[in-house]
């Protein structure tokens, strides 16, 4: 379960700083905080990972590493972090004291220190067998086998310890979803997950290739970051019942705010356009080079015609990712595709209306994927950790070999990670490992940062 | 279900900065992060109300008022907020980016800043019926009842609106512990439950009585405030059974734990002293005029002679508050004394070991107290608010007339408060209203700050 989560409200569209259609539709309005909840989704649940947006931009990292690691444990380690720097100039003015945020990418900057410290939190404070629990000794953790992180840096200064003990992952499975150049270089290093959001697979081919490609250079392995793709399905027995279903959805939908939405999404405000003026020959470069790489990327949607009504209509149905109406073999076609142009691993399947967007899902689509062999008959690893599930890989609690967090870990001396053997010190004591980043790729074309 | 809480770990013992004797036992070490817990907490009960401790030093107001709401949503209204300013210089080292804490003042100066940031946010932007979930006319929220708070302070600068809609309580239930100067000032205007923990009843008396008059003077109903005392029963069908119990509770604590945890508290180092020295005649001044203190209120207590050993035991069951061995009777006279003498409503019952304590309290004590008719046989109502359990007044979900929020709560015009005719913009638009600190009280000689 993937909770997205902003800090501000969306208020570009007829703005600036006009909330009216945002608040008035509940577009992204009211959201409350995300973290909050996981710990009774998680007694409820036994298998379900949960990854949750959190900012990097507005918390100490001690607090946000604590914070965590209670979840972590809580939830049995099924707990993943999507992480965002924050793009909304109204979160920014409420936590930052009324100063503007910060430019992109020193915010990435910081981002990057950020992950340095928790890294270090999570998995240089703590050896792996600290804890003792010896009732007779009257040892609850052997003190030797804990220490400061002793963390100096440009924007954090962070002696440690870490305040809780080792949690099962110890670091949440790590998230992200922009797809800006430094966004993608943060993600070549860091991310396990990475969420995307496109028309067709060939909009986001090319990054996924360059992120896996730097992420190789980076010493990762490239099926060690598992793209899911943001994908909608509305399905029917019949393609007719499908179609139906899209026109009956359509009315659910608020104009306003789904127009709310894309101007937080993309700074654009659309409030100036005419309902049906065909975008792609307004006055605004912003809004024609979109539109055209829309028409670029998935030329057959809307016959490659998009006015404001039309792209609304397709954020009201499933946001602006894909979203396919057809048959359960129509839709299952499709995914497949995605996974065979896109070269993505699996899906975020996001809903047109709540729960039947699911229960259809369930009912129609899952069958069809697990006759095609496509799709598992249970978590790989029942009640196992999210990192576990997501690579299908037992006894994987912690991030695989080459992940920057992983060689940060303070293991005990027996102990193997993945085929290599570790010793007490490993990575902590030769100093963070801070890689170059590789300035040369192209920049995206179609993806929203 | 109150929940301590500390952002570093206690290193005066031995020290500075020895975790070591905290860490081995446990003591406070390691400490999850407390809020994170309560939505799986209320998930599993109907009628109980948690009060959570969390520093107002470290984490922006917006984002905690986020965070607040959403708990306070989830629990149907259950949460309570005990307001610490931080007292830890561990914490501060690593959540100020290195720099040592403010000073205790000024930490109250800034709280009391926070308070008025987070008031506003709860209670002043959004109207109690500017949320609509009207299905037909498409309207969540009526947009013309959420407005920005614009807060320009001296520390803090946050233009909201606030990002949740009106939670069951709005403004959780506020609580608090400190007695120091500052710490009364502050609990006299804003505390709706007060946590003191000593010896005697007769400790706190003065400050119970002092903290109800500066109430008074400040508008308050000095019945609006319900001191709850630390009390830890160890009970048994007999005397000698209760006393047994006793000797055989202490030796599963931790000595050395014990002492580190006095010197979090105190930051008296007690390392350099003798087990069996009588701490009254030792040369610290400090700790010279605590025990002082301690025999002054509780001249029964270990027969006036206090070592670094006996202080240890007391710590070890039941923490630093009363301890009171015997039968039912013997306790519940106890308590009615801690009423009678000391003017406290209630108490926060300790545990000695866990769950014992608590069995003990539920199949001996409670029959006791019932039979005497000074315990109700149900919540008073039930699945209600923790504000309408604490108060027993049903339908009071926010904060009595008189505290420092309800004057700040936006409310619809039809609505009427606590029986006073209230309007739309009661409190809000007059500006928040300071009140002058007395500063004529007497110092507190026995309560931690």
């Amino acid at each position: 379960m993937f909770i997205a989560d902003v800090l501000g409200g969306y208020d570009v569209y007829g703005g600036p700083k006009n909330l009216t259609p945002a608040i008035k539709s509940g577009a992204q309005w009211p959201v409350n905080e995300p973290l909050a909840m996981v710990s009774a989704m998680a007694a409820a649940t036994e298998s379900l990972g949960f990854g949750i947006t959190i900012s990097s931009s507005y918390e100490q990292p001690y607090h946000l590493a604590r914070r965590m690691s209670t979840v972590d444990h809580l939830s049995g380690g099924r707990v993943g972090w999507n992480v965002v720097t924050g793009y909304l100039d109204s979160a920014a003015r409420n936590l930052t004291n009324g100063a503007s945020q910060a430019e992109h990418d020193e915010r990435y900057a910081m981002c990057e220190e950020y992950m340095e410290v928790v890294y270090k939190l999570w998995n240089s404070s703590w050896r792996s067998d600290a804890v003792k629990l010896d009732r007779k000794a009257g040892i609850y953790t052997d003190p030797t086998l804990v220490r400061e992180i002793n963390h100096e840096g440009k924007y954090f200064n962070v002696p440690g310890p870490h305040f809780c003990q080792p949690s099962p992952q110890r670091t949440p499975v790590i998230m992200q979803a922009g797809t800006s150049r430094a966004g993608k270089a943060f993600a070549a290093k860091h991310a396990e997950g990475i969420f995307v959001s496109a028309h067709s697979p060939a909009a986001v081919a090319k990054s996924i290739a360059d992120i896996r490609d730097q992420a190789v250079k980076l010493g990762r392995d490239a099926s060690n970051i598992k793209f899911l793709a943001k994908f909608c399905p509305i399905l029917g027995r019949t393609q007719e019942e499908a179609e139906e279903k899209y026109a009956d959805y359509v009315q659910y939908g608020d104009y306003e705010g789904a127009l709310a939405l894309f101007g937080g999404w993309t700074g654009v405000d659309m409030a100036p356009y005419k309902d049906d003026e065909e975008l792609r020959y307004v006055d605004s470069n912003a809004i024609k080079s979109y539109i055209e790489g829309l028409i670029k990327v998935a030329p057959d949607v809307n016959g490659g015609k998009w006015t404001k009504k039309t792209l609304a209509e397709h954020i009201m149905v499933g946001g602006l990712g894909a979203t396919c109406v057809g048959t359960p073999d129509v839709v299952a076609d499709e995914m497949e595709r995605w996974v065979r142009e896109g070269d993505v691993d699996g899906f975020n399947i996001a809903y047109a209306i709540m729960p039947a967007t699911f229960q259809d899902t369930i009912e129609l689509l899952v069958p069809e994927l697990q006759r095609r062999g496509i799709f598992w008959d249970d978590f790989h690893v029942p009640g196992g950790t999210y990192r576990e599930n997501l690579f299908e890989l037992k006894g994987q609690h912690e991030p695989l070999l080459g992940h920057p967090a992983e060689r940060m870990i303070w293991r005990a001396p027996k102990e193997e990670a993945g085929g290599t053997s570790a010793n007490g010190t490993n990575g902590y004591t030769n100093g963070y490992h801070h890689e170059e980043e590789d300035e040369s790729l192209d920049p995206m074309s179609m993806q929203l940062s």
